[in-house]
């Protein structure tokens, strides 16, 4: 059954615009987006603004479970490592029913976000016994009973730093093989809900993989034209590390050891030099970048503004969902550089809109780095919205032409009233 | 009227208790805060933690009309400055039905996001015909309707930067002489709504007045014991121009010229050097950060660190209302210096717990600022509360240990359920 909505505004990629009619097909697609409104039976949707579905590219829902935990510092300050051990505590505990308690609280936050896709970047395969997958079809079960579109980056973890063996936690990650680790992909292949859910393929980070493993996962990841994501360059001591073994940093080694693509997306880049990332922007790399989470862990400030300059295709995940509001990391993904290199207007299109660029990256971008037919109002693209309420006390006083800019830079959760997936509303 | 809470949770100045019973009495303060509840008939509040009221020490709630407004660069960065010519085209557009109803946005807005007391630093004072005191009754008026306890923190302006005359739009804001100023205040004072309205003293900046008028305001503020609120070192110009002019930076100068006291707040500080920091704060002065305001308007990443360092007291502003969240605020009053300094917890109290001082900063802090017996859950205070709602989405999974935790880094203005002002419920 197919269903024509009539929003007062809708999303057509550059800005908001009235008298557009949107249909979705009975295959949960788009169907077709229209400006001839004569005579079509519409669904009314009168105080409403509709968005393309945000995108969330990448996410570890189980870290929901840390929310309000390992923010107190007896001993002085923290770090991300003093931030690891506790999420290897959670990790030490985890069941296949806490997982999927805890990633459904993560995805009901996120769809309550606007987020209707998660690429949910998942290295938490074992339960206490070390061995199966059960904790990967709780992650897939709670997306289903959630309602939200679901990447599930299947990650390969095979040391626990460069040429060491895995810590006790770290065991419940391993992937013994490449050849093993694929296995693993292809039955969780088969467990997927073809509507909604897909697979992706990610090595952890340098820290996590032989060079040889790496290059063979990636390589096969490529012959089967799935998204490829890692950590890349989040601390400064993995980089430190990774000069020690490679005499060179992440990115460059990655440039080097692998074909890099579009299908590739770099998470992070917090401290990667100027040139790597011009290099590997230019071979059509995606970074992700998780401003909220990486403020948390203090990582370091990115050079966002470089990114753009070198026309960097950038995506936004919530990461660690400490936090999960992907206008909040949308704000504060222009907010940071604009603190650091105190201006205004940082991540800006040709025609000088500050907001676009970061609907883009929160839509488009996290569309590219998962390689999914999401994140427009277009025909062929799954018909997946969020929904801006017009009557929010936030976005009082605004109109079509500064509603964007209104939402993005003075709105939050709240103004988010419905989304739909797949044509499903939630 | 008396009546008794009885929430699940009370906020007892450092931690969140459960069995503690809270008496308002018909003068619209807390009459008892008590453990003892055998006997006693309340008004049980099962899902709600109670918090202090949340205080906004710096407001100016008429730029609430720029949200979405002047976030486009069609020439490139901008920067404050030409941020504040588009603030300026709202000046000369103003009258006091467009104030009232911009006041009362921002109001209600501050309301649903926890805020109970605004200072509003008010200095646009005239409406078209430059003369009259309409506009200040307008803002009155507005909080009243709103039901938010304001002080009024009513501005002398007199020079359009250092010895330059007014600008036409700055006009709008003119003091001809303190004395003049004070006969305004005066006036105020017998405007206001005695149990949620008080006034407090405003020099803008050191380029809105000469040193002589200055230290005249300053010090007849002081004879009449009100709070004074400055902008400080928001802006490298404005310490270049006042360099150029004193040969000091602002508050060295203001360290000379003035008696600093515990009712002194400088607003921003983004700039300061750390010696002069720590003179002002031993002399017992209050910081005002804006977290969200100062990266909207690119000033800059103030020392944190520093000020807490020399036990700053700090308080919190949502200065522009381009958005209006206290604990937005108060997760990235955080979440910057930890950015800048690649660590996890720089705003501690003696016991390592991160989040306290954030929520003190949002409460006494600010009613320091304001000299408010706001802030806090005790006998005496003003019955000025907020409610988190334990049900929230975002809070779930948390205790009453890890509640304040959950909310600062994880929680939005969702999580918000009431207010309620001087007893009354809103």
């Amino acid at each position: 059954m197919t269903e024509t909505l009539a929003p007062a505004l809708v999303w057509t990629g550059e800005r908001f615009e009235r008298d557009v009619l949107v249909t979705v097909g009975d295959d949960g697609r788009i169907a077709d987006v229209a400006r001839d409104a004569s005579g079509v039976e519409a669904r009314s949707l009168p105080h409403r603004a509709l968005l393309p579905g945000l995108v969330n590219a990448h996410s570890h829902a189980f870290q929901r479970g840390l929310r309000g935990k390992g923010e107190r510092f007896a001993e002085g300050a923290g770090s991300f490592w003093s931030w690891r051990e506790a999420m290897y505590a959670l990790v030490d505990a985890m069941d296949e029913d806490k997982l999927h308690d805890l990633s459904l609280r993560a995805f009901r936050e996120m769809l309550a976000a606007g987020i209707t896709t998660v690429g949910e970047f998942h290295y938490l395969h074992h339960d206490e016994s070390r061995r199966g997958y059960g904790l990967d079809r709780a992650v897939l079960a709670a997306a289903k009973e959630a309602g939200i579109r679901i990447a599930l980056l299947s990650a390969y973890y095979n040391t626990g730093s460069i040429g060491k063996r895995l810590s006790t936690s770290q065991e419940r990650f391993r992937s013994r093989t490449p050849a093993e680790y694929w296995d693993s992909v292809d039955r969780l292949a088969t467990n997927l809900d073809a509507r909604t859910q897909s697979v992706g393929c990610v090595v952890h980070s340098i820290r996590a993989a032989t060079l040889d493993d790496l290059a063979d996962v990636h390589a096969e990841s490529r012959r089967r034209e799935l998204p490829f994501h890692m950590h890349v360059e989040e601390q400064r001591k993995e980089i430190a590390d990774c000069f020690a073994a490679y005499d060179r940093a992440p990115l460059e080694l990655l440039a080097e050891e692998l074909e890099i693509d579009a299908r590739f997306t770099a998470v992070h880049c917090t401290h990667t030099d100027e040139r790597d990332m011009e290099a590997f922007l230019d071979a059509g790399g995606n970074v992700c970048l998780c401003p909220l989470t990486e403020a948390n862990l203090g990582d370091g400030i990115a050079d966002v503004r470089g990114m753009l300059e070198h026309g960097g295709a950038l995506a936004l995940g919530t990461d660690s969902n400490a936090r999960i509001s992907m206008v909040e990391e949308m704000r504060w993904l222009e907010y940071v550089p604009r603190l650091a290199h105190e201006v205004r207007g940082v991540c800006l299109d040709e025609d000088g809109r500050n907001a676009n660029p970061l609907l883009h990256a929160a839509t488009r971008g996290g569309a590219r780095s998962l390689g999914l037919p999401v994140g427009a109002i277009e025909a062929g693209a799954h018909a997946d919205f969020a929904t801006l309420d017009l009557e929010a006390d936030e976005l009082a006083g605004c109109d079509a032409d500064t509603l964007l800019d209104a939402w993005i830079f003075g709105g939050g959760n709240r103004s988010i009233a419905e989304v739909c997936v797949g044509g499903r509303w939630i």
